[in-house]
Order: C-alpha cells, then structure tokens, then sequence
C-alpha cells in the first residue's frame, strides 16, 4: 500500500470537556505525522533541518473534514501520500481512522524555506527523490 | 464594518523553534474567536452550552491559508464574518492580520449538535437571529 | 529495576523559541507517564476510569526541578517510582533523562476522585495491589 | 497591594474531559503572567530579550499545590509576588483565585541565562530594580 503510516492512541492531553479530540490538537498529530516522515523515511530530522541547517517546512495551506469524532482511548491509523512535488513545495494528503471508520482527510501544501529569510528554496534532490516513494502508485 | 473582531497577542506558548506561530496554536486561536463571539455577542458562554445544555458547537470542516508567519510580540486582528447560517449549521470566514499584513484566512462550517447523540440539531431562534448580525452586508 | 518506564521523543511541538522544551510540555508528558502506567500496568485506561466510572486522578500537588535543558530530537527516558500509596492518595516521583543525563526530577501526589461529587474515594483493591509493584524496593 | 496582578478566563483549550482545566495548562497560565509582567510591568518583551538580546528566563523549579479545580468560563484573578531576587535569579510565587477561593499556589524560580551558552548571566540593574517593585513590603 502507498503512503507513510504512523499510529498514536488519543490520550487525555487531547480531549475536551465534550469528551472528544478538540481539532487543534489534530494538526498536532499532522505535523507529528508528517515530522516522523521526515526523520524516520528520509532520515532529515527536524532538528537537523531547523537547528543546524536553519531550514523548515512551514504549512502553507491546510484543509480539512472531520467526518467523525475521535475519543479518549481511540487508536488512530494515519495515512500519508503525497500528491505533487514541486520544486520547493509538497502536497500531501493525510487521513486518521479508527479501527477503519474514517475520521478526518486533509490536503495540505507544505513549502521548504530558508527560516533567516522566510523564501522558500529548492528541495535537494536526494529528499526530492525520496519523498516520490510516498506517492500514490498510478495505474 | 460587519463582521466579529476579536485582538490578541502572540505568546511565547504560540511560537516553535523557528521563532513563529507553529500553525496548529492559530486553531486555538480561532477557536478561541468562536468562543468569545459565542460568549460575549450571543451571551451563549460555552460553559452554559456544553456542560448545562450538553450541546457543543464542534467544526465539521475547516480550510486555511497561511500567508505570512506571525511571530513572538505580534499583535493579531481577527475578524470573523458569518457567511451562511443552515439550519443546524453555521459557515464563517475567519482571518488575522498584523498592522494590516493578512497573516492566514479560514474558512469553516461549525455544526450545532447535541453532545450524547452526536446529531445535529436546529439552531434556537434567538441565537440564529444574534449570529446573522455578523454576516456581510450585501449591496 | 523498580519503577515503571516510558520513552518519549522531544517533537516540534514541545520546543519554543529558544530551541528547548517549554516547560508546561514537560507537565503533558508526565501525565502521559502516568495515563500510559493506568493504561498498560494497571489495564485501567482513562477512558474507562473518566467516562464510564466516572473516576478521576486528579493532581493534587506537584514539585518539579529542571535540571538541564531538553532539544528537539532528545529521546527521554521517564521513570515513575510510587512512593506512597495513601488510602485515596499516591505519592511517585517521576524523572526524566536523556542518555544518561538528567533533565528534571517531579514528585507529585495524585487523588482518586469522584468527578460529581469531586470527593476522594479509596482505592479499589486491587488496583492498589497493582500500583504497589512500582514501589521503590526497600532493603 | 502588593504584587503584579493578572486576570485570565478559563477557555475551552484549558479544560479536560472531567470538565476541570488541565494542569498543564496552568503552566501555560504560569507562564503567561510572567511574560506578561516581563511586557507591561519591566518593557521588556519576550520578543526583544529572546529573538533580539538571545537571552532568555527559563523556570529552574516550580511547586504547585492545587487547592480546588477550575472549570470553563471561570475567571482567575492571579497574583505574583517577587520573594527574592538573586544574582541571576528571581523567586516569585504566584497565585490564582477565582471570585476568592484560592484554586492554586505554585513556587518557582527563573533564570535569567545567555541561550546561547546556557549560562546564568547577572541581571540588567534596570531590570532588578524594576523587578524589586513586586516584593512584598516588609512590615
């Protein structure tokens, strides 16, 4: 199957008095998501790439449909593809269920910058090459 | 102008190591928008609403534009504007500037919803007519 | 070795401008110490406790020294030591190390609770069996 | 009275699933009276004294007793007094109450360091004298 899996369990940190993961802590888990891709699949960890390198891949745009909610306890199965590679950006989709119930799917555009100067910068072709192994295998 | 307003200022709790607001702090944010109008322009405080009523307000769908980083000491404009009210629906705009920069745009749907069944239920008369003051005018 | 132990990574998400964890993240991650020790070590997770008994594990007091700095990408080694089982009370400290190094030291006492009435209950037996194993062992 | 004071509403992000905010996030409360004071009371932004000076005052450790739990929508009028000021150190406690009753008490002290090094550095005598001004009156 295509795309970079990660699961985590909901845990209390994430819950709101309606007993439910409260949305903001699900870009948590997307951009934990997608940090793990980084450092596990590419071996770039963001602290290579932002403490020495002074690089980082700010979250462009994001867009997202909860489907269902999540609670205290829920293992969550997260799904990464990327969609386009572009020459100093990302798109990706990312997806959480829950023992196959579907939770939420969000589309987002990541951008690789220069943090002193806030501009975005070609990505090396080395990580260009291994984020393509996360795209959808096309027919 | 139409629309909720709503200022705050950006902590050192809202920024991440490089030295901007790591994006999923600007959720918070808006939902901290949300709560307020709710609070202080419906007189509808979330404590009334979740834990007496047992209803919640929970976003269906939320979609973002980051244009610019906001970051440590800056202060944000928030402005919120309706842009339909469905029947146990609510879609709005939200957006935040800096000294007139557009920092981010979203776009969301919140549905109104009671919290033991989880199903949508119709929005009071009352608090439909309070959040219609909060819709563009059109011309 | 007595005590119970977890091992996190130090994520994005945990680190402020100055590139080290912010300390209020280090308080989120001693509560996952304990809700994975409830979960795992005492088959009592906190969905089951807070929303189906109705139980809680309030903090009633903690003491935290910071001995040295945490960065992104530090793996921490966290070890619970129980050092009093009172009879709706548990006294543990709770440390954190990485690669040998320590990074803070916490001792903390934890009530259970009824969460309506917000009254200490005493323990039932046999979890208070099951916290006794992660006592220190005295000589 | 003595004491720089500060006044926050529990939020929808603070609270748990028992309905209480979540110690942790008191911590984030913790901290933003102090960055708050450094800001209004000192005119000494986090902003200028991280990002422009690379200095920093991270906690070296901090005692919380919980007196009794706050829920969403209550208001927390909360207290810092200055115990003693050190070289490059500062003692403070501080404290929240809501509508009188105390909820927390929590001991702490700061270090005024060089991010850089992560050495102690001595105060700014401008700064100390401004900090001395939220001691206690001696009688």
């Amino acid at each position: 199957m295509a795309g970079y899996t990660y699961r985590n369990a909901v845990m209390f940190q994430h819950c709101d008095p309606a007993g439910i993961v409260f949305y903001p802590r699900y870009f948590e888990m997307i951009n934990e998501v997608v940090e793990t891709l980084f450092r596990d699949a590419l071996r770039w960890p963001f602290a290579e790439m932002h403490v020495r390198e002074r690089m980082g891949v700010p979250t462009g745009k994001i867009s997202t449909d909860f489907h269902a909610p999540s609670r205290l306890g829920d293992v969550l199965d997260w799904r990464l593809v990327v969609t386009r590679i572009g020459g100093a950006s990302l798109d990706a989709t990312v997806s959480a269920a829950c023992a196959g119930e579907a939770r939420l799917t969000a589309t987002l555009t990541l951008v690789y910058v220069d943090l002193e100067a806030m501009r975005s910068v070609r990505w090396p072709e080395d990580k260009r090459a291994a984020l393509a192994q996360f795209m959808e295998d096309t027919p």
